[in-house]
């Protein structure tokens, strides 16, 4: 049976291939999905995006029941939102925070994660590359079923 | 020709499978390092430790004429040394920051890194899997040889 | 008539009885609804939940013009959502702030809440006992009708 | 053929003309849409309202095909809502942040707008008033499409 | 037998009733505990104030042998007096702090208790009812027995 | 009768027009006060520039007994001339803050403006027009008598 | 009918000509106010020292019926007493907070009074004279009978 | 022969008795001046007042000959003027700092003032009899001829 | 003729050797006396404690005339009582602050010590084996009569 | 043709010789000004000194015109005068800002300058010779014409 | 067999004796060394000193096979070297933090010591006698082999 | 005899020349002797570089015996190392500070230097000529043998 995995997204990501491509390239959140799936046959890989906290906090719930892990990239309520964390706390498997670009060569305000605490691993900076390295840290993850502290 | 990577660890990381190996596990560094060596064979992997800036610092210096990239564990110092960033900076090669543990769930003063704007990204949390997960990016992010800002 | 209020309960409260019951216990919203019913039987009571802030942000414009009071247990948008705040304070009813955990006696950013200064009071620490002690305040406020400052 | 500018408002503005009408007077959004059409004949005016983070998010990345401007009053979410401001801040048309009250002449919290270094510029104190200025700032914004900085 | 709670008031408490009678009411320390005493017939109460921390560190002190819980309003040394605070951890039993304001909507220095992390929980902005509600909490807590974090 | 309304200039704004034109524009403060007279025939400007906080002092007490409003762009001293902050308090006239560049998006010292909570609103961002928006504004303000808070 | 005045002195004041006399001189608090007597004949002055802030506190509760205003030297307790606060806020006389030296010149933590913004006002650094300048000041609000703020 | 005082005031304080009468009293300026004159005959005083911080540099730098102290109330310069704390640091006459007003209870801003630590003393909150206490005190202080510190 | 040296106890210690014995160990006051006394039988020793701050500060301006040093266990005094450090500065004789715990390792609030910028130096963690090492450090220091800045 | 260089003084600075000659030396600003004629014979020197923020600001403003360099010594404006900072980022002419004393070991607020980041360079605690290494960095500043950053 | 302890100094120890005798007295680390000796004749005592914070952590590293316990002045590293911090959280041998001078009563940057936390203890201000009291609190340790916490 | 000075250079500046020479320009630390040797013939000139903290702090304290004073470009240690601090205060001979680059024009980490205080005076911003300016401050200092505060 295959390792369930979502790869959840928060807003503006939505955009992504769209926006500023000379910096983001051209691929968009459908691009990434496929390369994941090419990239990782044996996983069963479902991609969401929502620009509503409520509905990103629901769908973590639900997954607590239907997938293995979570590969987080919340866009900017990264950085703000408490409720997004109390959701990543309250379910057991492990999520994994992502981000395209390098939080920390941009403003200020990008340099804190509320996140990064109650999840597993922090990956930052290596493009769509991230959402790559964030499902194999899942996987890593699950093969060890230890916590790491 | 093989793609030579230096994997640089600074102070107490020559204690690594010696100390709270109930936390960290007890693969020592000779063990991250095979552990690379096998999982890479294509790529020519350099593993160094020093307790002291300076050396570090030195072997970075050195690195932008030997090597392609450096995936870099600087230990505490990741938190203060400025000297330390001054050299990623100098140098033209990508150096991806890497920590076995997720510094953002630990003490206060481990949630600040001076060295993370400018690396090209951030690896934090997956136990010693962190370094092959920046061999890999260091990878990627030569084929792709397009820096991600 | 009975005297209708309003147990209003923000992002992750639905998990309440199934997320760590050796710290918050077994009763869910639903039960801690129904002991309310029995404890206040001249009550009209309604419990909502949501994980979203604008539909929260609704429920209390609505209960305006239809409650007397609201017991609201925000989670955590306590400690950020301006927008829940200037909700209460643009209607004309009281509202009481409660929390099932000592929130002082939490993480940091649990500390402060950006909503107590526009609510009658805050209660606090007393499990799902504070819903109750809620109901309780709500309803000498009405008696008394007279705000205290 | 006309320009078509989108009226935005945030969190609580739908209660404008019933709150505390000594202070903001008894206009509604909706006299304020009136007001506007009035003065601005050959403006195309969309006003819409949301309590809902990510429903306002949802029509600023809309108004990007298919307005010319946007004035936003985003009411709290002013200042915490960096969701918004990615928005913003991806979108390719010109925006103006507009506020009834004199935000700074408030609560220490209301002082700082998340916004505002995304937009334009800032209109703030005028009233209802503030609408139209901000209006007027977008069509002299587009006569001369030259980015102020 | 009787349930023995001390009710432990700080500086300026016995001005209560004479002090602002517009805002606080006319009801003074004594008119709160013949209330307290009529509503919870079957508490032992003890209403208790003084001006001094050192004696009101002693009467918490004698308490842990003579009392089952304490309801403590400690006036403005809520704010500073670490040595209260160690007091309360010192001692085993329950320990409620009240507020009969809403320190919340008060004075900057007003807004953080040292006391909070270590009682069972708060309870604030009530009038002297808020005393009332500290008594109820802490039978209930004797009943259940359990701590709550 | 003609609305007297001074337009009032700090530091360094007798430059404007010959400092980085490809920023600011061609205009000279002259070329904004004939513009401003051909768009308001009806009001009697005045426009005035000093690099002299003193002098700016006097100007605005001055124009308390024969302006009826004040257009002010205080330059830097919008950020920590208190003493242009109680002149304008102390006088009885609507004074407007304007800025031509968005103040928001510059340095951090300029984010925080020591005069805008005594003036009845703020405009930023608009270049040259700013000033006309802020004339409008007075008029407006003028109208309606009614002091926004 | 002499006007009642209290000279109130705080922790340490006692040691006062006995300690450091190359700085505060060799006058005790005994020549102090037998110094006040003959400059103010017709005052009936009484003064008081304490170490502790609960008879302090009792001492200016008790004031209130028995003075018509007080001269208060809090010492160190100026900086942290937030109960001696209360207490000079709770009564309806006037308070004038005076000190030997100019605590503006001194260390650090001396700079703020937690006392001041309650008391009417403040005379720092004038020796002992201080006290006479604030008998003066109290003479003086006496006379006109309306508070200054 | 008389002593010389100066008696210096700064920005806004020409506005005295007509700005705000209820608050501040109807006396302007000159009265303050014809007052203290009768209140010390034998004293040569001088009363001055600018709007412009380098007027009252110049001012208090000519003093150092023909004055034997100054009293000077310097308005908002007080909160921010460094030039003006050197001009007094430079003099060898003593500066007693007066402000009408308890700036303790006012804004944040006012609470702290430059100039206080090269200031013999501060005397502040008793309406303009703070200028006659200011006076004393200088006068107390040339008698004593001894700095007090 | 003996030493005299006092060991003055702050609030809370009282308790010593009941309180959490597991990590303060069974040593009363009482027990820690006597073992002084038999180290150092040279020494004339008093242990006395209190609870209230006033007390305190009566002993050590008590014991300037009486003793040859003190060694000070403040408790949670250390972290506020400024009035408790005055009295330090007004005496000639020694003080070595000590602490039973290591301060710097528990909360926040016990890492700064207001007392030890006074005191001739502080000795932390050393169980009740601290006051031993204070007691030695007072006989070290009166041996020398040097004191060490 | 000689080279036209500025000297411009800030407040106070008028006193150079006559205030502390044990520590600033008994030079004065005429003096300082004949010494840099005789070191520098080819170029053309103009010493200004003004109390006035504002008078400095014109005379900046005239130099881009008359001058090829500027070397500014502001006194104490350096500390917050943004307009002074705004003066000289407008002109194209090279200033180096300079100090008599290491600002860096006087009082806190000397150590931050808002003019450095728009000067090339600072000079500071070389006493009347940071004039004369300053007027050096202008020369060579000149002779190489190319900015450092 | 004897008990090893490591007395290892950092940056600038090797002065002592030579730099500011008349503070730090005239005795060398040898002559510590030498007095260590005789007072400890049952210890073993190695003292090292160094410059570089990497050998210093190599030393500390060291020790843990070697010596039973270590007492560290480790000079201005104290506040910032946090590679020494995770050395010495990382061996099982207990250490003891000392200083020559009260850290408390300098320049503020001494006041902060990053190795606190994890030391048994610290001890500050003896002169070279807190060498002697480290020694001792170590042998205490050892003996009852119980942390203190 | 020539004089000595010694020439220190920190981490990294072995790179000069080499890194990024568009803003640096392409002078080595070898040219920069040179060319100092040749403006100065009379000095005896002696240029060290190193990447480690511990031997900058060696050559520091060998240099308080061969030279007679020292141009100090620490680089990054600039802003942390207090050890650098501690050595530079402990030795007699004059320090200047200077750096190539603009340093308050730079990172905000960049605008605090440890060393500063205790340098004789600080040059910043003028390229290599820094050095040069560098070295004639330590020669006109050793001129005047009167240290500047």
């Amino acid at each position: 049976m295959k390792t369930t995995v979502l790869i959840l997204n928060g807003p503006n990501l939505n955009l992504l291939g769209e926006r500023e491509p000379e910096i983001y390239g051209r691929e968009t959140l459908a691009d990434v999905e496929k390369k994941l799936r090419s990239v990782f046959p044996d996983v069963d890989l479902t991609m969401r995006q929502s620009n509503a906290e409520g509905e990103l906090i629901n769908w973590i719930q639900e997954a607590r029941k239907t997938c293995r892990g979570i590969v987080l990239n919340a866009g900017a309520l990264t950085h703000y939102s408490y409720a997004l964390r109390d959701a990543i706390e309250a379910i057991d498997i492990p999520v994994v925070e992502v981000h395209i670009s390098n939080i920390y060569a941009r403003e200020e305000f990008r340099h804190h994660s509320v996140l990064a605490p109650v999840c597993i691993g922090q990956i930052t900076g290596f493009g769509t590359g991230s959402y790559e390295l964030g499902v194999r840290a899942i996987l890593n993850y699950l093969q060890k079923k230890k916590p790491i502290k």
